[in-house]
């Protein structure tokens, strides 16, 4: 018999016409009252209650086994899946040894690290593993999103001769004879592969920051999802690209993920017009405000919290772009705005009061480049074969990076950004 | 006039209900005859005619140069494309210096090293960056296909605390106050969300081999398309799960890159059963038609070419997976056969004579498991977040992992696998 059955899926039980299935899975949780005995069977698709009855009545099985189940598919009123199996057969696959935890609770009481440190056992958890089913969805979504926008798919090398900031906090790494270091960005490449006539290109792969910050939105290793595009006339079309990507996205994991969502309590935001604050503006709103003092030229997180539920209050949006940054504080390839250079035509996204991107406009013209490296004090000739692009036709361009796991965490408001990382990467924290 | 009108694509051109279009693209060739000037534009999609007169006639710009074209659509039978534009104004957006080589050409004449070294000039060659849309083709397919068949896609980190194959040749670098390594492959991670309940994942990444090996076949950075699920009966539907994958890529590609696969002189092949030959039988082979001697328990560069060979013809076939190689010849998580557990059920795929694959079914017991790595003399502890995995429960499982520019460079017959890679990183190749 058993060769002849094939793997039923248990969300395919409930419309299923047949009447003896196969099942393969987890054992949630295991009941013994009487004469009958009442298996919780759980596999990537949902949860059944299996009834072991007569010789099966009292079966010993360890709960997180594997096992497959034969048996009889009968309705009932009792679960909210309305079919419940009679059990025919039952055979282990693997055993499970006791857990360091319990995963069989309604929420996971346990602690970040150790949710961590045992991810295989806190993944089996349903709220655990619909976050990273929500974060794959959104992957698809932003890819599927660009693909039709006539984007390509790039892959850039991340072991780099520079960091793309020019700055501290790169990983350093022995490369044969020479010294390499991990991309904190694809930067530098997108652009060439727009200028290289690719047009628009988007990436997605991880980047690395060799930042000490332990705080609950800072990972040393995240995904970025990378956009660059030609032929902009400003960087509010750069803006408009990022809104529509994320209006799909949500679009498609509210479609998508309707089971996982309602496990993690989530609802999809309607994203209409994204509100535009400038820098200046927004230091202004949290001082008259909130009397809240600002750095220069920057917000920092108190700020920020305090602008999510500003424009929360205001514009009743999630999502608020500070635009206009000045130029000290942006990286040196970003285009100086044409009626005040001291600003830049530069932008983040805030999404609920953290920032979750930043974009701007590039510089497109060799000489504006070169002065723009010369005044941040860095030396060209280390950024030769970047530079070198902008000598032989760049189109106008911009771009813009999402932050993965910040997206995922702010839009299931989980408690630290770790949790929307499978095997999350810090500075303590490289195991496993 | 310009603020009205959007840019048109070149494609579009041909169908356009248009009679006034704004085009922007490159400048490919310009060429004087007495009062006209001709200008070939080149877009993302496509080169078109410009019709130089009157005023514009002997317009100065230089070749890439990024220029829009307003003019009137004409038809004609002169060029292939059946329209050309009769230009009412050029503006440039940004100048072109000379550039180092030509990329008008029908064939982009011009060695590898400076292929890769100005990449940005050589993308601009039509056969060039077609390589790198057929590239994004395949991985939004491999997605696709995995996706519908209910595949997570994973994200895991590459800075690891140890290579997955527990070998040499692997990257290390300093990790805050810990030494790391850069992963060779997803392999653990992705064994570990299966075991997670996930039950099907994929990932698509970038790997890391510090290998010295500097041939046409080897990058020392490179992207993985890498799959794993769970529930599986034996390590055959591993192999048909490839089948499937790659079917579905090459069908994609052959669908929407008509035009690319033209200019690259490309056909996609047909993939009907794919031959499985045994290791010991694919050297019997070798030996008794070819009088080639293969290294014990494996096959050599060469051999794996007449291995390709041979299956073209006899099967027809580009492809052969190569079975049951013995246990010392595969890692430590591999699953020994059942019946001669000298050999695993392991399996490569070779195309057209170069391997592009590894899978097998993996030890998904416990105990099993420890002995495998004890009897390869690995240290347990040192892969303790790895091993504790299987105390808990975990499915019989397998997967595979497909080096996504071999795939790319055997397909399109490129002359060495650095021309997929937009910037590969060799022994030497660290710029740009």
């Amino acid at each position: 018999m058993e060769q002849t059955l094939k793997r039923s899926l248990i969300r395919e039980c409930k419309s299923s016409s047949k009447k003896v299935v196969l099942l393969q899975g987890w054992v949630k949780k295991i009941r013994h009252l009487g004469n009958l005995s009442f298996l919780l069977l759980r596999d990537r698709t949902g949860v059944i209650q299996c009834v072991l009855e007569n010789d099966l009545a009292g079966y010993k099985v360890d709960v997180e086994s594997v096992v497959e189940i034969i048996g009889e598919l009968v309705e009932t009123t009792k679960t909210e899946l309305g079919v419940e199996v009679l059990a025919k057969e039952v055979k282990v696959l693997n055993t499970s040894d006791r857990l360091p935890f319990e995963v069989n609770k309604r929420k996971l009481q346990v602690g970040l690290d150790q949710m961590l440190n045992e991810r295989v056992i806190s993944l089996r958890h349903e709220r655990v593993s619909a976050i990273f089913k929500v974060q794959s969805t959104f992957v698809r979504a932003f890819s599927e999103y660009l693909i039709e926008n006539d984007f390509t798919q790039i892959f850039t090398p991340k072991i780099v001769s520079q960091g793309a900031e020019g700055g501290a906090n790169v990983f350093k790494l022995p490369y044969f004879q020479k010294e390499a270091y991990l991309a904190q960005s694809p930067q530098f490449y997108k652009q060439m592969m727009v200028a290289g006539g690719l047009e628009r290109v988007f990436e997605i792969a991880p980047v690395y920051r060799a930042e000490y910050h332990n705080s609950s939105r800072h990972l040393n290793e995240y995904i970025s999802l990378d956009v660059e595009f030609g032929f902009i006339h400003d960087f509010h079309e750069v803006m408009k690209l990022e809104a529509d990507v994320l209006r799909y996205m949500f679009k498609k994991v509210g479609q998508k993920c309707e089971k996982e969502l309602n496990l993690l309590e989530a609802t999809v935001p309607i994203i209409s017009e994204i509100p535009k604050i400038t820098l200046e503006e927004a230091q202004e709103i949290l001082k008259t405000r909130y009397r809240k003092e600002s750095p220069v030229g920057d917000l920092d997180t108190e700020g920020e919290k305090l602008l999510g539920k500003y424009v929360k209050e205001m514009y009743d949006s999630d999502f608020v772009f500070i635009t206009h940054y000045p130029k000290e504080a942006r990286p040196m390839y970003t285009m100086p705005n044409k009626d005040n250079p001291a600003i830049t035509d530069s932008f983040d996204l805030l999404y609920k009061g953290l920032e979750i991107t930043s974009g701007a406009q590039r510089i497109h013209e060799y000489n504006m480049l070169i002065t723009s490296f010369e005044e941040k004090g860095l030396h060209v000739e280390d950024f030769e074969s970047y530079i070198n692009t902008f000598q032989y036709g760049c189109p106008p361009h911009g771009g813009f990076a999402i932050g993965l796991e910040r997206l995922v965490y702010k839009f299931l408001e989980l408690s630290n950004v770790r949790e929307a990382s499978a095997f999350p990467r810090d500075c303590t924290r490289l195991i496993p």
